[in-house]
Formats: structure tokens, C-alpha cells, sequence
């Protein structure tokens, strides 16, 4: 048997702080735009099956028991010892923490906390320069301080992270972008900016990420199916192979997070450049019963060495649970039918589950 | 075991009325850009084993018999007799049939009456204005008559259908294209028209598609892999989603067919928006033994609430029955296998079931 | 059982004439851009454990042996033993060898002699048309002696392989280009050039994929991910389309070779297309213990008589036994899933096996 004592999620938010209802619980499920089409429910998909199979147990009910009785047990215990038993059930001895969203969540040294768990922070690099944006009064502060704030989150946090790629995809240049060019976008923006507006301009978004390449902190690129509201086919990560080649050399990981329906093509660039590497979590809390496959595809041709599990969970600490169950289930039936096919060692396979499920994560973030 | 009694098929054709040779039913198996090459047969394919594995039974004979021993029972039992026996050894209750290409076919009642089972008609979009054009003599008639044959066929059909995209593809403006853009349109191609010619304006196809959303009646969209003479790479349904997000809202719902090799793709929009539906039959046909991974596949991402049956079947009964056969063996298999891993209750198990193979297809269509 | 004791590898290189040490080997075994990132090796990939589990037991070793002791063995017997035992272990019976590489590699002769097999020689056109350029003074002399070195090829190589594809995807014109078109391109690219260039000109590219097609010797076209230097995307089949489509009827034959992670599109393109042929072999080195997947995948839409065995060895001998014993494998586990499952006869899948591991390729080669 395939064991795994320790998980680094490498990607993950916290968890609402507010109780929920059926309604409310449902729709952080899963993202759409949109509500559930009538007659249907988003608990009729792999995530809400696998949010039924896994999180009962842990709050004392029977696996697949209908969505009410289970959220009605939830309210019982209370949002926070559900959240308690449900994080330390998880299996998840460290979170890397997105802070970067909008929504009130716990940050990392709660989910820390109510996980049991070490807990480090990643920054979203397009939330700081709206930060930075809010409070700078003009270009050249805007700029200096922009790149002071990456600089000195860089000392704090283990990971930037960005959604450039998801934003504008295709038109990401691969060169940075010449100061000239740099100041120009950053004008038109602050000129027409209100406050709380999303970064979008690409110019901006391309120098941020080679700042960001510059601090050495390992850059993680949302690629793949992310957030709704995206173009999935703006989202395959080769098409980011021109900047992944310029950044080649320069000592910074990146490191490509989803992938699915790309999972392959990530795999692929994390085989050919020694500084990528692939994400192989988040993916699985999307397809549930099919997470063997999902992740066997990865398995196929990113090196062993070069793949990171994240639950990608958002909001509900179930989400957390599912993430690392799928995962860690996913992986010992991968590894464990290469060991029955003959195609790795018993002992070559245990190894590359340590690998996966934290030691490659423990040497890229350099935890501990 | 998982049981499926009623069996929609959302999206089919109607049979031949010849009969048919060794050469001639060859030919109709599988869609191609000219004969097998030499020293091959499109028997070997998927489609040519599975209708070798569930035809033969039907009609007395062994599965996997040689083909031409089977097209000789075939004879010899009559078009009409065959083409029975097979139609209700299919297990569809319900056939709903697009009407709208060139063949000699068999209508939506005497496949009904063949199979003893429901039909109702698809109206295909170019085709209707095709035969609209056909006998409109100025562009202001054309459009007139255009808008009011999309609304008289809305009251008899249950559905239309466009191939617009594998016509056009990404070339699909996302917004109505402007009256006077439409009539500029029409015009262009009324001029250069003959009769019998095939609609390939884009911008008459984008008008016509919203025609027919605004009909509220749902709209089937090929996509992925459908008639040769496309480039597959254009057929990819995340290409659509400006078009989807448009009609986001709306009240009309969209209906992805075929997807394959892009199902997956077509699996994210029917989670993501409310009014897109994934269709997974089809590729089931094309792929035969295949078809369980091809069908979890489509289950990873797709709501299973937003998922329809349908056979895609053209010219043969025997694409029926291998489309029902092959779908209804899948489903079983995938959803006996989550049953058996824990991944779904078994009463939930059959409740999915139920819904793919004819649930959701009556509450979409309206049927009964 | 699936039995293939004939097994033509369609399309590989020769082998190094050097002896390995751990570094040197570890580097022939993936290609990259870059040597393993800190702490990683490529012998964890699938690739790696592939060598370790199939070759050792070759050189009288336990399978899975650590590669140290692996590499000693191999120095110990030395490079030309360890070669003969290696490449008469795979079960090959014929190897097609692309020559064109730099590398001091063994010619079809020589790995002919060591695996005891028969083995034919394939042209790579831009090599060839490079190695005209060395020798021609005049666009005049060039355009005639590249016409004439195609031709002489074409009378001793079973086929011609080109890597235009990788080289410029997309880019590529499906009309063959004008006289005075070619003889621009050639007059700008001989003046730039100093010997030994790359051709990279798209015009010329194309130019000379069309004296080969009109020479009528089978065509291989490098497709999918192939070697770093590329970008994945602009390398997928689909792409092809009117290239292939424009060639269609002219008597000459495609074989699409790697296709992964695009082998879904390759085989449907040699569905629809009777010219068309996929390969099936080359990712299976990639991609390890889920050969059987992938091959299963390329088995979906290509018929069994248009598909092809290769290694896509290069360099090491251990990749052509990889290869053979990762398809033999694949195959017989496929096949014999069909035949357990009631989607074929097994004297269908006898017969498909020996299609797809020689059969095929003698009738496309033109071998014996």
C-alpha cells in the first residue's frame, strides 16, 4: 500500500467565516456564472458526489446521506468545529494560502490553526498592484512602490501567484516589457481607474510577472479551467511556452496550476523546462470519481520530481477534505497498479508518492 | 446493475429505403473524404466491430459474423424487416430526428412507426434557409419569410439544430449581426446564388442562430468532430463561448453535439453556464470499444443534469442500435464502477442514469 | 493471447557509438531544454522506469535495478555487446532509420547487423536540403540538384520525413508555392546563410514537402510534441488539414508521426483522410505505464489498417527495446480487454495486431 503521512497543499484559500444553507452552501460547490439550471442541482456532479462521500464520516453521518441532513449537521456543530474536523480529517499538514481573493476568508495562520497544520502565504501579485494602485498618487510612486511591495512580500510569503494568463492568455508577451511602455500603460490605467478595478491591462500584468521573476520567489500561473469568466482555449498553458523559455536560467519556478483540460500540455512543458513544474490537485476536486485518470494523465509525461499537489479549495473547508482525499486515494491507485503491472519498484513507487505529495513541494518552496 | 428502460435519443437521422451491399453499407458506417485507402476496409474500425458485435444477434446471426454473410441475412430478411427488428432491439423509446440533409431518409414518423417508438422532428437552420431562399424573390422576402419559417417551425419541432460552426467556426460573431449588415448579406448571396446551394455566409448563419434563440426553443450546436469536408480544429466548442455568453439569460438553451475529441471542453460549458447542455452519445458510436472512458470522459466536468443520449445515427438502423447499445453498456459500466469504489450511492447511481439517458432530454425538449 | 512476432519499427534513429556514464546516459534519455532541475532526475519519468524495468533483465539484471549499477553492467559487457543483446531483445524485425541527424549515430546497416533485423533507410528532406545548399553555387543549381537529390532518394529510402511542421505549424501553405516564389525564398536564404544552417524558410519548407509528395514515396511529418526548441501548440495535427486535404488523390501517402498529446486528432485525420496513416509508437516511449491508455486512444479513430508501430529511438539502444515491449504490451492488453469484453473476435484482434505491429507497415513501405 501507497502511503502518504504528510501533504503540502500547495494552493489553496481559506474558508468562509459565515454559516450556510443548502442555497448557499451549493453555490460555492462549484463556480459558474449562473445559477443551477432549473430542475437540476450542482450537487449532481463529481464534487458535490465527493463532498457526499468524504465529509459525512467526519461529522459523525453516513457517506452519500442527502445534502440537508448533511448541512444540517454541519449548523448543528457550528461553522467552526465543523471546520475543525473537517480540515484535521483532511490529512493536510501544511497550506500555501492564496490571500488574494476578495471574499472574507480565513488567512493562513487561522486555517492553520483550525487545521493543525503549518500555514504560509502566497501573494497575488495582480491584488497588490491594485493595492498599490489605491494608494499611489501617481505614476512614477505607483511604479516604485509596485515594485517595492513585490520585493518585500517576496521576504514574507513563499509563492507569488498570478491569473495573468487567465486574464489575457495568449497575448502575454514574452519579453518584459520596456520601461517606456511600462509607464504609458501605467498612466492610461491610474487615469481611468476607480478604485477596487481589476488589473487588466497586459502591458501591466507582464511587468508584473517579470518582477515577480526577478524576486526568485517561485511564480505560480493559473492556466487551464480556472474562474469563470475566462476563455478556456485562451487558457492552454503552451501557449505560454515563449515566456516560459524566456524565464529559463534565471533561478525562478514556475509553476503551472489546474491545467485540466491541458493537464497533458502542462506536463509537458514541466518535462522539457527544468525550472516548470505542474500542479496535479485541483483538477481532481473537479472530476471526482475520474481523479485516477485525471492524474495518471499528468503522470505521463511530467518527471516525477516535477509535480505538486494543491486542493485549489476556495471557501469551504470541504473542499480542503475532498482535494487531498481524491488526491491521496488517486495516487495510491496510480502507483499501487504500476507496482501489480511491474512498472515500478514497490520501494520507487512510495518514493515518488513522498514526492508528490510533499517532498517536491517542501523543496520548491523551501519549507522546513 | 444499473438499469435504463427509456431510452431518448436526442439527435439522429433517419434510415435509407435501398437496399444495400457489402460496398454500399461500407460506405455508410463510417464519413470520410473518399474510399478505404487500399488493402483496408472501414470495417476495421470501432464502428464496423461494434455493429459485427450488436447487430448480427438481432437478426439470427452470431456476433461478430463476417460482414458480408451479415449483409446477405440482411437481403434477405428486406430493408424493411431488418431495419425493424433492429430499430426495436435498440431500446430507444424516443427518437428525435433531424430532418434537414439532402438523403432520401426515412421522417421522423415511419422511423417512429419502424421502431415502435416517439419521434419528433429537428429543424435544421440552413437547410430551412436554403429552401427559403429557394422561393423568395427579393431580400426583403427572403428575410421576412426567413424569420417566419424559423417561427412556424418552432410550434412543430422540438428542437433546431446548426452546423454553423463547423462552417464557420471561430468566424462566429458573438453579438446579432445589424439589419443592415443582414441585408447586405442576403443580398450578396441571393445574387450569387443558385438554387440547391449550400448557406456558408457567416454572417446570415450568426443571424439565423439568433433567430432561433430568440425562438426560446433549444438550439443544437455541432461541434468536434462531425462531417468530413471541416477543419476539426475549428470545430472546438470553447470556441463558442463569446456566442454562449451572449445568450446567457436568455431562456433558450444550447445543446453541444458530438464535442469529441474536444468533449471535455464541451463538458466545462455545460457546468459552467446554466443553459449549455453536453451531448454524449454520438462520439460513442465512433469510438465503440471505448466508449465507457469516452462517456467519463464527458462525466468529469458536465453537471449530470446537463447531459443528453443520442445516437448521431445517419442512413443505418444498425448506428442505432450499436449508439443505444453502446451507450447504455457505458453508462453502466462507469456508474457500476463509481457504485463499487464508493464514489456514488447505488440509488443515486441509478438516479443519474435516469437523467442521461432520458430525464434530462424530457425536461430540455418538453417531451410528455 | 495477442501474439506480434513480427514487429517494424517505422520510423527510429541509430544508436551512439560511445560509451555512457550516469550524466551522459541520464541526458539521451528525455530530451530537454536544460539539464534536471536541482534535486530531480530523469530517470524518474516514465521513460526512466521504463529502461529500468524492461532492459536490465537484457543484461543480466533484476528489473528495476538502480541505474548506477545498470550503467556499470553496460560499461562492463561494452557498448557494442550491450547493443546487440538490447536491440535483439526488443523483438524488432525491421527498423526504418531516419538518418538525418547530426549525431554520430549507427546507420540502417549497422543497427541492422547489431539487432540482426532488416533495416531501410528514411531521408529527412530539410537535411537533405541543407546538405544541397553546402554544395550548390547558384539559386539555379540549388532548386535543380534539390530536385534531383529527392529523386535519387526516392529510388534507394523506403520513405521521406520533414520536420516543417514543427519548424513553422500553422505557417505552412497547403498549395505548393510559385517557381518565382521558391526562387525568391531560396535567393534570400542561400545569401544569409553560412553552411550548416537550419532551413527555417517557410516557402522553401513547403516546397520541398511537395517534391516529395510528387515523388510518391510515403511522407512522414513530425507532429505533436516532438522536440524541445517547439511550441506544442503549433504543432497539432489538426493544423494540417489542408495540407492534407490538398494532397489527397495524388497517389502518395501521410503518416503523421508522435501525434501525442494531439493523437486523438492524428488518427482522426487518418479516418477521414485514405491517404493518412497514424503513428502509434513513439509515445508510448513517453509516456510508460500508460502506453496501454494511449495507444487505446489512437485505437478510437483510426482505422486498424491505417496504424503504425515505431520507437522514435535515438541514441540509446534501450529506447528501441522500450518501445517494442511497451507496444507488444500495450497492444496485447488492449486487444485482449476487446476480446474479454465481447468488442471483438479474437481472431479479429489476432488479425488487427498484426496489422498494426507489421502489417501495415509492409503494405505502406512496400517492404519484402
Amino acid at each position: 500500500m501507497i502511503d502518504t503521512p504528510a501533504l503540502v497543499d500547495q494552493y489553496c484559500h481559506g474558508v468562509l467565516r459565515t454559516e450556510l444553507g443548502l442555497g448557499t452552501f451549493e453555490a460555492q460547490l462549484v463556480r459558474t456564472e449562473g445559477p443551477p439550471a432549473p430542475g437540476t442541482t450542482l450537487f449532481d456532479t463529481q464534487t458535490g458526489f465527493a463532498v457526499r462521500r468524504w465529509c459525512p464520516p467526519l461529522l459523525g453521518l453516513e457517506p452519500h446521506c442527502p445534502p440537508a441532513r448533511y448541512l444540517a449537521r454541519r449548523r448543528e456543530l457550528g461553522m467552526t468545529e465543523a471546520g475543525r474536523r473537517l480540515l484535521r480529517g483532511s490529512g493536510i499538514t501544511a497550506y500555501l494560502v492564496d490571500t488574494g481573493l476578495p471574499d472574507d476568508l480565513t488567512g493562513p495562520a487561522e486555517l492553520g490553526r483550525a487545521g493543525d497544520a503549518e500555514a504560509h502565504e502566497i501573494v497575488r501579485l495582480e491584488q497588490l498592484a491594485e493595492q498599490v494602485a489605491d494608494t499611489s498618487g501617481t505614476v512614477a510612486s505607483f511604479l516604485a512602490n509596485l515594485a517595492e511591495s513585490v520585493h518585500g512580500a517576496a521576504a514574507h510569503a513563499v509563492a507569488f501567484t498570478s491569473v495573468a494568463v487567465s486574464r489575457h492568455g495568449p497575448a502575454l508577451t514574452p519579453e518584459p516589457p520596456g520601461p517606456g511602455q511600462v509607464r504609458g500603460a501605467a498612466g492610461r490605467w491610474l487615469a481611468g481607474r476607480r478604485a477596487g478595478d481589476e488589473l487588466s491591462d497586459p502591458v501591466l500584468l507582464c511587468h508584473l510577472l517579470w518582477i515577480a521573476v526577478a524576486s526568485g520567489l517561485p511564480l505560480q500561473l493559473h492556466a487551464g479551467l480556472g474562474a469563470p469568466g475566462t476563455r478556456a482555449d485562451r487558457t492552454d498553458p503552451v501557449l505560454l511556452t515563449d515566456f516560459v523559455r524566456a524565464t529559463a536560467g534565471l533561478g525562478t519556478d514556475l509553476v503551472l496550476l489546474h491545467g485540466y483540460p491541458y493537464h497533458r500540455h502542462a506536463a509537458h512543458l514541466a518535462g522539457v523546462f527544468p525550472h516548470v513544474y505542474a500542479d496535479c490537485g485541483a483538477a481532481l476536486v473537479r472530476t471526482g470519481a475520474r481523479a485516477a485518470t485525471v492524474l495518471a494523465e499528468v503522470l505521463e509525461l511530467a518527471p516525477f520530481g516535477k509535480i505538486l499537489f494543491s486542493s485549489g479549495a476556495r471557501g469551504l473547508p470541504e473542499l480542503h477534505v475532498v482535494g487531498a482525499r481524491l488526491f491521496r486515494e488517486a495516487l495510491g491507485r496510480v502507483l499501487g497498479t504500476w507496482v501489480a503491472e511491474g512498472a515500478s519498484s514497490p520501494a520507487d513507487a512510495q518514493r515518488v508518492a513522498g514526492l508528490i505529495a510533499s517532498g517536491n513541494a517542501g523543496r520548491v518552496y523551501g519549507l522546513h
